[in-house]
């Protein structure tokens, strides 16, 4: 099937807004089988839109049109699709009852500005917008179906789900059944990966297609098939997949790392604090992006200096002059103060070199030591992340509410953390 | 100036990638004054790449192609652009001298697929790439100059810079000299500020245009001329606008609210601290993002809950049970905890009601207060932005930030903080 993109947006072509909207259909498509080949991108203007409708229009099966469906006047879509399909715009019954209900259930006016969203191609039949006022629209036009679709991401998002999504895979022969897996996984680099899954498997099928995305600090990992024929070899191979990756599969969905660590920590009724100095307050900001994180984290401390480590959480201030404050003592002491002063059960404590300054030869920059565990039971382990302040910052931090995630589903295999030396 | 632009590669296709180099491409080319007026983005594929060359370049006169420069077989851009200008494929000399030099530099073999990045249409002349490997390459095609340029991020920005954007600028017409000037502004919603500016000056002139570009949570101003002869008028109108908007201002450039924070802490020699519940360790993070940051943070301190906020800063637990922890008295007795705590000249407390749960009829979510300042001069003031949990503690966050920052260049206005209730 030709899948087409043609989007539409003044904000689009002036940088002020970087479009993800394509992506975000690209990838759900991807998931049905179904790839995009082809997009362009045009200002709100009507001629040029009249003029790229009917141009890729003719070389496609499914052309979706993206924005140019609000109720301002540079919102052009309705206009141009109309002198496309040589179909007059008028008052399209079912859009004017779903703006009048939108606009009762939020107790809006319906202005003139919002019925304008009703004005539509006659010929057109309706997509419909279960979040927004703008509705969607779809005519065939030369045997290609044309899908005007609104510029909200919300709203698209939906749409595609509900409407789309469903309509064009239709379409796709009864043979073809793309069907994809996905985890998202913590611990291997993107190459590292690649080349374990190949030695591992020297007989990977053609018909599993295998591709990865990171998307820093997880590395996403997918599995597709495309015929209804391999679905059980999917299945086969996505195991083989599980088994290797074990523990280093974080979610099978879109869950973040601190989303699944508040969770645990739900289920088993405890409470996490964390002791920082190189992250900054970072992890305990990361958990408390998570809705419900009150339950489960009452206390963080962020201990930048030497003086605070000692004063704050009873660090030896011996210790920091003998090992200096990125090392396996100081992180030990430091976890062991947050965890009595904050009377959790479980806890991460991190000392490092972010950099770009700071390093010395014996702990460059991108040192950093961890500390993880229970009062009693506490690990420790140094680590090296020589990538830049920003991205040491990122990686560390997942990898403390990693190290927590795995305290807490009781793991006992060995972490593949990038990594060198241990202590316990 | 027709400016038009083609992306290419498989991973803007997929999804995987949002692409990011056409908004840098136009926002750096508003800059000049230039308006990207079209775009196409296809799959690297070299029939497609061909057809779309010669067709876009028919209706411009300047024709960017990102994307398809690296050295592996998937990278096409050379082979097509050799087929639209009919000039056959060669090694070009200066673009070989540049490989060499850069795997030089870097101690690498120069690698058979490195060596194809130098394999270019025997027409073209090089655009220096100073940061990477693949050079850029241009040609005049049918009167269209078609621009090759690198698809990672980071030499496209340097090279826009350093080549691209002079050589383009320079055909524009004498008189056609754009000029912007932006100011990165805390406190105003966009509609809010556009109000304002329309009542404080009904006389604005048409010849400088204004726009705003909303970068949560900083809202960016930015005032255009095109000709030569509105550059006085421009700089009337700017500082007409900076009057205006006083202390709101953060920067005239890119820099975050936390490095201006940072830099003013620095020149005044002073130290910070945080004392958090909220926001949950996000102010504190946001600080040690940036580098240089140890110098003028020792702690900080994430006081989740209420039982914490007695023990970690000391705030009176007769004051929690009759105020509740969202409240002046709390905010203004953590803040002094924390100053004593960490030593720091100054400092900001936060205990807020982020949601979605956790809100009652008199502090519904997204109800926060605020407490700032010094020992003995501490100020404190209720707010409420009912924006969504992810939205409020990045707005708690930032404007915690700007607090600290109106302290520091010791501002003596109302700060405008689309707000209601205060105290003092």
């Amino acid at each position: 099937m030709r899948l087409k993109l043609l989007l539409t947006g003044n904000e689009l072509m002036t940088g002020d807004t970087v479009d993800s909207n394509s992506a975000m259909i690209a990838t759900m498509c991807m998931d049905k089988g179904i790839q995009v080949s082809y997009k362009a991108t045009v200002s709100d203007d009507l001629a040029q839109l009249i003029s790229e409708i009917e141009r890729i229009s003719q070389t496609a099966d499914v052309l979706i049109v993206n924005g140019g469906l609000g109720p301002t006047s540079d919102d052009l879509t309705s206009e141009a699709l109309a002198s496309v399909l040589d179909s007059p715009l008028q008052f399209h019954q079912g859009a004017l009852a779903h703006l009048n209900q939108w606009c009762a259930e939020r107790n809006y006016e319906l202005s003139d500005a919002n019925k304008k969203q009703a004005l539509l191609p006659e010929c057109v039949e309706l997509v419909a917008n279960t979040v927004g006022s703008a509705v969607g629209f779809k005519a065939l036009f030369n045997g290609c179906l044309i899908i005007c679709t609104p510029g909200v991401p919300s709203e698209l998002d939906i749409m595609l789900k509900e409407q789309i999504l469903p309509e064009i895979s239709a379409r796709l022969s009864s043979d073809i059944q793309p069907k994809r897996v996905r985890f998202r996984i913590f611990g291997f680099g993107e190459s590292n990966l690649q080349q374990q899954i190949t030695e591992s498997f020297p007989d990977w099928p053609n018909e599993v297609e295998l591709g990865f995305r990171a998307s820093l600090p997880l590395l996403e990992v997918k599995l597709k098939v495309d015929l209804a024929s391999h679905h059980a070899l999917l299945e086969l191979w996505k195991n083989k997949i599980k088994a290797l990756l074990g523990d280093h599969i974080v979610t099978e969905d879109a869950r973040p790392i601190a989303q699944v660590v508040v969770e645990l920590l739900s289920k088993k009724a405890q409470k996490v604090t964390f002791a920082e100095s190189c992250t900054g307050g970072k992890i305990a900001s990361l958990l408390t992006e998570i809705s419900g994180s009150s339950k489960v984290f009452e206390a963080g401390f962020v201990t930048y200096s030497n003086t605070i480590k000692v004063n704050m959480l009873g660090v030896s201030e011996a210790d920091i002059n003998r090992d200096g404050a990125v090392s396996e003592a100081v992180v030990r002491q430091m976890l062991g103060g947050a965890l009595k002063k904050s009377g959790a059960d479980v806890g991460v404590a991190v000392s490092g070199v972010a950099g770009p300054n700071g390093g010395t030869g014996e702990k460059p920059v991108g040192t950093v030591w961890l500390a993880w565990g229970r009062e009693g039971n506490i690990s420790a382990r140094e680590f090296y992340f020589p990538t830049g302040r920003a991205i040491f910052q990122k990686i560390v931090s997942a990898l403390a509410l990693d190290l927590i995630r795995r305290e807490l589903i009781g793991s006992v295999e060995q972490p593949a953390y990038f990594v060198s030396r241990q202590s316990k």
